[in-house]
Formats: C-alpha cells, sequence, structure tokens
C-alpha cells in the first residue's frame, strides 16, 4: 500500500534541468526546446507523474475531497442530490467519496471514521432512521470538519442544513386529496424520530383541518415501505375499512397500496385516490401512474454543496444557514 | 482541517497512570478500580479517543477502506452490488467509499485519483462506456493497489475480474423469445466498446443460429437507454416494420419499448414479446411486468470483495483469477 508520489523536483533532479524548466515543459511552455519538453514529458509519463491538485493535496495535506452520506443509494431521491453536489463540486475542482449508511446507526458512525481517516474536506450528511445520538456528529465538527445536514438533518446541532418544506408539501399533497373529494383520508406516516415524518404528519393534519375535515388518529398507520403497504392496505380491505384517499409517506408505501389495491380490483382513483411524496423513478412508470410530490434532489444536492463549499474556503466563522429548497406536486393518474 | 489523534499515550500522561492501564480501563478490565475506570473514560470521551482501527490506521499508515467505483448509482445493479461488497468488507472491519463516474472518462481518471489520495487499501471498479485506455488503471496497478474489476471489465489488463456468462445469458434470453414463437427478433443493442455489448450480441446470434433462424444485420440497433428505445420503437412502427420480439441489452431499453408499444395499443406479448436484461426494481412493476436476465449483482459484489480482501491480506504474489457468477431468466408478463 505504499507509494512514492513523484514530484516536479525527482524529474529534475533527473533529466539534469531546474524545476522551473520541468514545470514549463510540461505545461508546454514555448520557452523550452521541443527536444527538453519531449524528454520531460516521456519521463514524466514513465514515472507516473501526476501534476494535478493530487500531488499538492498530498504535499500539503490539503484534502479536495467532499464526503457524502446517504442512507441509501436505491432512491432516486439520493441519487438526484448526488448528481447536484458532483456539478457543483467538480466545477470547483473537488471530488466526492461517497458512503452509504444503509439506515444503520452503527454504519453511519463507521462512515464518519472512514470519512475522517480519508481526510475529507468537508461531509454532506443526510442520517439514518436509527440515529438517536449525536455523539460521531460533534467529533466531526470538533475536529474541525465542516459538516452540512441535507433533507434528514439532526435538529440539535448547530450546522448549516438544506432542506424543504416537508410541512408546506405534506399540506398541498393532502389538500389535492380533499380538493379531488376524498373525505376519509388515511396517512401512512414514517417512523417518529424522524424530523421529516413529524413534519409530513403536520401537513397532513393541517390541510384537514383548514378544510374541516376531523382528524382521526386511526387513520394515521406507521408504514414507510412497499412491503408493510401491501400488509397494510390488505388489511383495509380485509377489514371492510377502505378509505376513499391515501397520503403516503414515500412513493415506496404509496406503490405498494396502488398493487394492493389494484389486485383486489379496487379502482384507483374513483374509489381510492393515492399520492405519494419524492417522485422516484418508479412513481411515473406505475399504472396507474402516481400523483407525488417533487422534493428537487438535485437542487438540494447543489445547494448543500454550495453550503460546504463556502464554509470550506471561508476564514472567517460565520452563523450557521438552513436553506429551504421548495417542492411542487406532480399530478399523474392515481389521484 | 487539521486534527490531532488523541492515543492512549495522550491519556496515560493527562491522568498519570500507565498506558497499558488506560488501555485495560477502557476495556473494562476488573483489575483497575472503579473510581479510575470511569476517570479514564470520562477522558477518552473528553477528547474524542477513537479506540477503534481509526487511530491505529492513522499511525500505521495502513487503511481499512475499500474504493469502490460504479459508472451510475441509480441502476438497481450497482445498489445490489455494493450491498454484497458492503456485507462481505464490514465483517472483514473494513468500510468502503463509493465513486460515480457518471460514464465520463474523465471522471473516472478524477475517481481514481481520489481513491489514491484516499489511500485506500484496493478497488474494485466496473468501468465507463466510454472509457479507452488503461493508463490510469495502470497507475494504480505500479502504485500497488490491488484492484478487481466486476462486469464491465478491461479485457487486456491482467487483473482479477468478476462477471457473468453474457453470451450464456444473451442466448438464454433469446431462445425464450423463440421458443415463445417468435420468427423475427429485432435486438436493441449497448455500444461496441463495451465487452459486455459483444458478448451479449453474440449470444442473442447463436440462438437464432442454432434455431435455424437467419441472422439479420438490420434488425440489431444500437439503443441501450429509455429515450433511444422510446424512439427507436416508434420509428418501428411508423415504418410498418414491427418485430414480433424484442431483446434489449438492459431494462431501461426493455420498457422504453414497453412504455411505446402500449401507448400505441399494440398488445404485449400476443403481438410483440419483450425480454430485458439485469432486473431492474421497475422491471417487476410495469404493466406487463417484465421478463429479464437476473444478473445476481449482489452475488458479484460478494465474489468481488472477497477477491480484493484476499489480495490485500496476501503475502504472496499469485496469477489473477476470473469468477463468472451464473444467471437466470425471470419469466413475467411481457413474453
Amino acid at each position: 500500500m505504499k507509494y512514492t508520489q513523484i514530484t516536479i523536483k525527482d524529474i529534475a533532479k533527473k533529466i539534469g534541468v531546474s524545476p522551473s524548466t520541468v514545470s514549463r515543459a510540461l505545461k508546454d511552455h514555448p520557452d523550452i526546446s521541443e527536444k527538453t519538453r519531449k524528454e520531460i514529458q516521456e519521463l514524466a509519463k514513465e514515472l507516473h507523474y501526476r501534476p494535478n491538485s493530487i500531488a499538492l493535496s498530498l504535499r500539503q495535506n490539503k484534502s479536495n475531497v467532499i464526503g457524502v452520506i446517504v442512507p441509501q443509494l436505491v432512491h432516486h431521491f439520493f441519487s438526484q442530490v448526488i448528481s447536484g453536489i458532483e456539478d457543483i463540486v467538480s466545477k470547483n475542482k473537488y471530488n466526492i467519496i461517497i458512503c452509504q449508511s444503509n439506515e444503520n446507526y452503527e454504519r453511519e458512525i463507521q462512515n464518519i471514521q472512514t470519512m475522517i481517516t480519508s481526510h475529507v474536506a468537508g461531509i454532506l450528511i443526510s442520517r439514518t432512521k436509527e440515529t438517536c445520538d449525536d455523539e460521531h456528529f460533534k467529533t466531526v465538527l470538533d475536529i474541525g470538519i465542516p459538516m452540512v445536514f441535507f433533507d434528514r438533518t439532526y435538529k440539535e446541532l448547530d450546522t448549516d442544513k438544506v432542506i424543504i418544506d416537508d410541512i408546506g408539501a405534506a399540506y398541498l399533497a393532502t389538500e389535492h386529496l380533499i380538493k379531488a373529494g376524498c373525505k376519509r383520508i388515511v396517512h401512512f406516516k414514517g417512523p417518529d424520530n424522524l424530523h421529516i415524518s413529524r413534519k409530513r404528519l403536520e401537513g397532513y393534519r393541517r390541510a384537514l383541518e383548514v378544510h374541516n375535515l376531523k382528524f382521526d388518529e386511526s387513520l394515521v398507520i406507521l408504514c414507510d415501505n412497499l412491503e408493510d403497504a401491501m400488509k397494510t392496505t390488505q388489511n383495509l380491505i380485509d377489514s371492510n375499512n377502505l378509505p376513499d384517499g391515501i397520503f403516503a409517506v414515500n412513493d415506496n408505501a404509496a406503490i405498494g397500496a396502488l398493487k394492493t389495491l389494484k389486485r383486489n380490483n379496487i379502482a384507483i382513483p374513483q374509489q381510492v385516490a393515492i399520492v405519494g411524496f419524492s417522485n422516484e423513478l418508479i412513481s411515473s412508470i406505475t399504472t396507474p401512474s402516481l400523483t407525488t410530490i417533487e422534493q428537487n434532489g438535485y437542487e438540494i444536492g447543489k445547494r448543500a454543496a454550495e453550503l460546504i463549499l463556502k464554509r470550506i474556503n471561508s476564514k472567517k466563522e460565520y452563523p450557521s444557514q438552513t436553506i429551504i429548497v421548495p417542492t411542487s406536486l406532480i399530478k399523474r393518474e392515481s389521484s
């Protein structure tokens, strides 16, 4: 695993010219004769000289790498966020490395440790559903590595954040169902320890209130993935307890409902209308296609990357910033 | 970005005990009095002492991180590969960092550089469609970092590889269409510079030959994504040139065909049967659901991780290995 980093000085020594000659030859400077230029460039290639930021960062111990930690790569939302991050950081000559916590708190701690040992210049993170403690985040901040949270934040920590207006988005989704004529709307909610779950539930509740529909605790069911949604929906059908609308905390849960209703020959949206959340790739491909909330993952990634670069390159301290990225309702066939 | 790594010695010095006392106190050893244990553990916490492999690897400059480079994270296949890798490496106390090349050759070179500067212990890579040169791979090998290719390899390089039997899988898919009664099967192929594209085409060709169907060059069309497949399929319809079967190089292209046929009220599989490749998540959700090839990404990831760990931990050189992971046909409604 050991290796030596070839420098301009090494090349200069081997050929017997000055380092500045090597530097200019590598940049095709016209002051250097073609013969010398060729000789230097060939030696540089042979020795695997890396002329870019790599050599510099190895010597200066300054990293041009930003670490990104996401719960699960399989979600289209997170790949969109990563694309947004990549587009901004690569323009600024930074690269990213990605770790996946797999919704596992222990794995998240390991990821943080990996990022620290990899000497990243900053960390962008969306935390797991399980995370119940912020010791590992505090370690990062104490070490002096800037950190920006996106989507799933840790409220108690004073860091930069990029979030969406979850309450507003959930309000929009629920109001859409109400306006479509739904009177008895079930909410498939996420786990209570996630801010975004609590906020989406709050948006659902507010929309009901504003439109004079009673909030009924029994219509709020913990159910945030495909399998659970299939079981829960089947239970609702079997117990003759079918609602006329379902607002799910994410698209996977919404699709679980959709598949189960279809299998039971229940008409969507005529008998039950469905709205999801996050506009996963599959949501436009299902039959019927799924009405959902566009979270603008790409925009979230861009803004998070801008915040971390600003923090990395700032010589002064400044107060934490929170950016709220707007969302929109994508109306499709399921509502 | 600078930080100091707290060691057992630092804690011992501050408290005025021996390092071995600290070490035992941190392991809750009964020889150490409860008072001392508590004092040491509290100080360790306060100083953010990291007792695990991190401190060790920082001192020894030995990395327990393996780098993974994939073309695009959005493909379910690659997230499955990553899950397989994670399950094996985490059992062996390694972590992974992931870079995405975005099918961009320049980005792949940057990724390689990032992995080198991050001092990874090994690299697992599936190359981009664009990669036309192996200089950056050779740099890795020259430095002495073990590298294993999976799925998309670089044939000329002598490294460990994990691949699937693409010819066999494509043969299976095409034969399945022939046995379902198809006589005029279009193949949506991938770019020629990718081995897997050439091999899948070869499997298609062999199946036709074995079953006495003529290989017709005009039925092989370069088309490996959703958008192109939608256009190509519409062209086939508009020019009254509809085949009775389509074998696509990947699921996205197959789904592009499926959507376009449906939109034109062409019955699947009665008028046109379709088989995809790679069993993306969406392929089971489309209507009709898609017959496809299961590539066993999870298994590929596991085997690749085993190969790299073996290489990292071996004190001797040994010849390169190639592992071929079996595939299977998943029969669904589209055929």
